[in-house]
């Protein structure tokens, strides 16, 4: 194991995905040391990390053994057994977010009513224990349900739209027979997705990032826009504002994601209710790493270190951020062959790559496009700051992306 | 050693300082691999860095070790002997920038020989073999001379400012003793030393940063300013083109930095004069990082790989970079409360620290802030791109950095 720089901080992350590896970064220019708790030597975090324990993040050992000497433990996944962080807290281990705040984002039933409680809109929800609850769901809600695993569901997974009454009840047999817990929500009619980050140290201080509108495919994450553009003042405001409550009330630390529905009410009124919560750095934040003062991975490492946090003004009048997710098959083009051709067609395009391997709908990397450069092959011309075409540089950032994945360009370019 | 992840490249660099540490989180976000050449284990590179190889720059095998199997070798500084550099290029590494290229970085003399060749301006210059030519030389440009040893010398190191013609020749018996190789050049009377920074890939492509100030203080790069503020759009544009000329000429590939005088001559014209080269990220390119759509980091590591080149457009409308130079005495309060209060105070700083130890004078760290936000506890109201006042965020950057550096206000202020 490395030496740490003296007198500097060391923080411990538990998880080797891509949340882990872009800390690194960000650890490494504030002169902090990450330790990382990967399952693989060889995982997205463990390549460009030194001091790396290989070990099981279910396994109290593994955890005392990482907790060793770090200034704190935090985390790329909310996966943690919450009996362990309390072990380890109780054994003088500084854990940010600590269990109880962790609780409502590995809980789904737990957060939902949490935030009821708080006052925060949530849609209606049950929790399903078995196919009389579920039926009786479906009738109070007119079939506009969906169906969730409580516990351990992400990017559309443990998440089931149910088609009929029928399709629901044998989903919930058969899903209870697997020891699922369940809970049902209503389906929202939704106008669009936003996404609401805030940081939050241990002593209080708040900095939210501007919110975000999340373009979904296939329930993934596949773009992000920031700041949302096409909503009102208030609306943005009433999100932040909400983040910073959801942040305060459940005593977050570090990141915190809000991923909201914004729809419109019977009378016509923009509405927002909370989907999902996530604590730690998130999909919708990495347009952050080139789009703003502050990214979401300094933030966090700034905000458990209980240091001041960063000014999170936007640098570009927009910026994207689109996916790279693996797609149906691996094309032959070589990886980076394919990065090769988007920088010659899109000299502003920032890509990042998370070192991870080809899988069907895998999360590998992800393209942010500001919009500071509007014109690609005439960048010297364009202003930073100037009022940006959120179409155009959508369009740039998706073909980017998609190229990366396919090795081809949905516009037919060749170049 | 861990695996690199499938299909993405892995560029070794020689030297493990704080160029090769700022390479790495570029090379993590590229998706490269990067293999450090370290000199200690715990060196500032090493600590943040996965594949670190543990050897001497100046030993053979040691380099052909680090050559095994990547991409690509680059440099964190151009101290690698040349030969040995020549033998692997005969055995088929692949070595960026070139031995020749790299000869007019070690060799001072060699430099301004060639470039003298190619009419890029130079100060007066000749070589020094004896107290002979140097008294020559004294008399001759009426003792407005500066002596220089012709490989080494960095930072201030290896120059010297002789009072008078007996100091001069005295400097001259005592240093020629020691073996070391002089040149004299002309003492510039400038207005003020400029930065023109440019990238080179393999295959031709060109890309410059707009041109910085350079602050010097001691013969140490102070301060940055990004872009070079009250210098005419001819200059400015002189000083781009001619460092594409000497990259182009010189063959360099990856980053380049021209180090130029900007004075006056007798009938008040605008002049430019190379004072120093450097072939790798540069102490004046850090600005990049934070104000600019590609950092100079992820520059090199793309055009030593024959990647496209990225935008360089400023991202605000000033950026300062101010160094973290050990100061007299290191002190009490610990480097993590010197951090905290800097950022309490400006939200907007960037602090970057290379995990090195205190040492008088040492480069430890810098400071950047960009003009996107001039009133501190008033970031909320300011406008990205907005017309920056640069003494203002100058003022900024220092007070940050000589925090960092002394744990004192310069302005007295007690927060």
């Amino acid at each position: 194991m490395p030496t740490p720089a003296a007198d500097l901080p060391v923080v411990a992350v538990v998880g080797d995905g891509q949340l882990a590896r872009m800390m690194a970064p960000a650890a490494s220019e504030l002169g902090q040391s990450l330790r990382v708790l990967a399952g693989k030597p060889d995982s997205s975090a463990a390549q460009v990390t030194s001091d790396v324990f290989v070990g099981d993040y279910r396994n109290l050992d593994d955890l005392r053994s990482v907790a060793h000497g770090v200034d704190v433990i935090t985390f790329d996944h909310e996966h943690v057994p919450l009996a362990h962080l309390r072990t380890l807290q109780a054994e003088g281990v500084n854990i940010q977010p600590g269990p109880e705040a962790l609780e409502n984002a590995q809980d789904k039933l737990v957060m939902r009513r949490n935030l009821e409680k708080l006052g925060v809109p949530v849609p209606a929800f049950a929790p399903i224990t078995d196919a009389k609850t579920a039926r009786a769901f479906w009738d109070e809600h007119d079939g506009k349900v969906c169906l969730k695993a409580c516990r351990g569901g992400y990017d559309g997974k443990g998440v089931w739209f149910p088609e009929s009454v029928e399709h629901l009840e044998a989903l919930v047999d058969e899903l209870l027979d697997e020891a699922v817990e369940l809970l049902a929500e209503t389906k929202v009619d939704f106008v669009g997705e936003l996404s609401a980050m805030v940081a939050r140290a241990p002593s209080g201080q708040v900095q939210t990032w501007p919110v975000v509108e999340s373009v979904q495919s296939g329930g993934v994450c596949a773009e992000a826009i920031a700041p949302a553009p096409g909503i009102s003042e208030t609306l943005r405001r009433q999100a932040e504002q909400l983040a910073v409550t959801v942040a305060e009330k459940l005593d977050v630390t570090g990141v915190l994601a809000v991923e909201l529905f914004y729809y419109r009410d019977a009378t016509g009124a923009e509405q927002l209710s909370v989907n999902e919560l996530a604590m730690r750095p998130h999909n919708t934040g990495h347009w952050s790493q080139d789009g703003c003062v502050t990214s979401q991975f300094e933030q966090h490492l700034r905000a458990v270190m209980d240091y001041p946090l960063g000014a999170t003004e936007p640098t570009a009048a927009v910026t994207v951020m689109a996916n790279v997710l693996g797609g149906e098959s691996d094309p032959e083009m070589p990886m980076r062959e394919r990065v090769r051709a988007v920088w010659q067609r899109f000299p502003q395009a920032k890509v990042h790559l998370y070192g991870k391997d080809y899988r069907p709908g895998r999360k590998m990397g992800h393209v942010n496009i500001s919009g500071a450069v509007t014109n690609p092959g005439d960048a010297a011309d364009a202003n930073p700051g100037e009022a940006a075409d959120v179409a155009e540089v959508r369009r740039q950032a998706k073909l980017a992306a998609n190229f990366v994945v396919n090795a081809r360009w949905d516009d037919g370019y060749t170049g």
